[in-house]
């Protein structure tokens, strides 16, 4: 199935991983290009020579085209958007903000920009500015949200911008990709699905959490300090809720609290203390399957739906 | 275009207009059902009295199906079941629970029932005590919502229960419809577009908000009372707002803040006062039009799509 995605980015299958944080690393990625889609390693919060390491890894393991999602809010993020620029990464996609500081910079160095955007307004930004195409991320998602959820979101982008749109947030099958197709994207971006994926190295307690996840079992903390998350619901997360509804807990208490969850739930598999990020999808994650195989499974699903179809995608 | 929805309802176009309380009248219902759509009368708070002469009124403006929906919270709710089913409604969507308590006495009557869902659970308790189908309604809807989004409700409702499901929250053009046959929907309900339809008689102020809209115009209150509600920010949902962050304000205060404010948006237009409920894609709803002329533009969008595809819908 060819896209405007695919045609893009020179991949089979117009599916983009999820950059997740202390998740998404050279294994992960490697297995989703390998399959014929779009692995992403992420940068988090890492300096470059840990992210080039990664990188390096990952051209061991695949030679098909991967990406590097860039936290725009990284303490490292100088080093790193000019070491993937050094590297040549084929894809770098950014969240938390506007990347264009470094567009020129990337565009030199032949990197495809693809920004993750939860508005109208940033997506016009940031085509402006020269990204190849934009990730319309609805609230549904795992990690960071945006206010707009992915069926509102997704055509309000594609009306207001002329690149492409990929969609991302609440797909988790091939249905999902053919109502991403429907809304206008070109093809989507899938974090939760992949992490029960065989090659993902988080931890055991993470993927037991995602399978027996149900449709209610996440919820959104962190919209007091303005960075809102969304995760499983477990110890640590209601006590998160608890503190940020009182008024009377500052809120240098309450980010405090925050730190470390996320290592403690990808690395360690911290069941009560960790922050277990995942979207409103993790209810369909039933099985733990080589990343190939849930590739092959979605495309399947989704192109026994489009045969006949004459969608301009 | 047949679905199990129009075959279900009798209906010619699988959309169903939302039941928005002090707004979905005879006037609008009758315009909706008249244009090939199901049109809904809001039973919202209201006495059986007010809601028998809106039915009469309806009959005398259409001779095609039409539906109440009734609040099952509402002070009046027992009253108001025994009179639709009196009055032989061809449809009832319920919200706000569970309405198994009344499906005997509707399915003796010929009704069908619809309620509305947020979550799996609910859907599976009402397929169990007899509801005809399911309206699985995303949090981006406006008015009440709850947590999940379509995208990642639909489906995992469509998984959950054998009965045909409806598809609710971010819908509002020909894209939306199709994604919902995606997901695995039969049809769509649509509150949001039909506010500015000109058989809609909410205030000037009301429809003025609505196509002013963008994508970011709206916003969630209410969680802390448990009754989240999406409506467009203004003087109204900002103080709302900060008074609900405000642990040191008692619940009682904030319930008493909210009073009469649905009423002062719809009937009086105030546009400072008033709680203009409406989903996130009011950003897309642009034009005034008549209910048949959304209901035409929308079904044509969508066939079009359509063309080629063998879907079960």
């Amino acid at each position: 199935m060819q896209t405007k995605l695919t045609k893009l980015l020179g991949i089979r299958h117009p599916i983009i991983q999820g950059g997740m944080a202390w998740i998404a690393d050279a294994s992960l990625a490697s297995a989703v290009s390998n399959a014929g889609g779009l692995g992403i390693i992420s940068a988090m919060n890492a300096n470059a020579d840990w992210v080039r390491e990664e990188i390096r890894k990952c051209r061991t393991l695949t030679d098909k085209p991967f990406g590097v999602n860039i936290m725009l809010m990284s303490p490292h993020v100088e080093e790193v958007a000019q070491m993937v620029a050094e590297e040549k990464v084929p894809v770098v996609t950014t969240g938390a903000g506007n990347p264009s500081r470094f567009v020129k910079m990337w565009k030199e160095a032949g990197i495809k920009i693809l920004p993750v955007v939860a508005s109208t307004a940033l997506a016009k930004m940031v085509e402006r500015a020269g990204a190849d195409a934009v990730i319309a991320e609805g609230g549904e998602s795992g990690g960071h949200v945006g206010d707009l959820t992915t069926m509102a979101l997704v055509p309000q982008v594609v009306d207001a911008v002329k690149i492409p749109v990929v969609a991302a947030g609440g797909i988790g099958d091939g249905r999902g990709l053919v109502a991403a197709f429907a809304l206008g994207a070109c093809g989507v971006q899938m974090g939760t699905r992949f992490l029960v994926a065989d090659e993902c190295t988080v931890s055991a307690e993470y993927k037991k959490k995602v399978l027996a996840a149900k449709d209610i079992s996440t919820m959104v903390t962190g919209r007091r300090l303005g960075h809102p998350v969304r995760a499983i619901k477990n110890t640590y997360m209601n006590a998160y809720a608890k503190m940020e509804a009182d008024s009377n807990i500052p809120d240098e208490q309450l980010e405090q609290f925050g730190v470390g969850s996320l290592r403690k739930a990808a690395k360690e598999g911290n069941a009560d203390e960790g922050c277990f990020l995942a979207g409103q999808i993790a209810g369909m994650v039933k099985r733990a399957q080589p990343a190939r195989e849930i590739i092959d499974e979605i495309m399947a699903q989704a192109e026994k739906m489009m045969e006949g179809v004459r969608w301009d995608v």
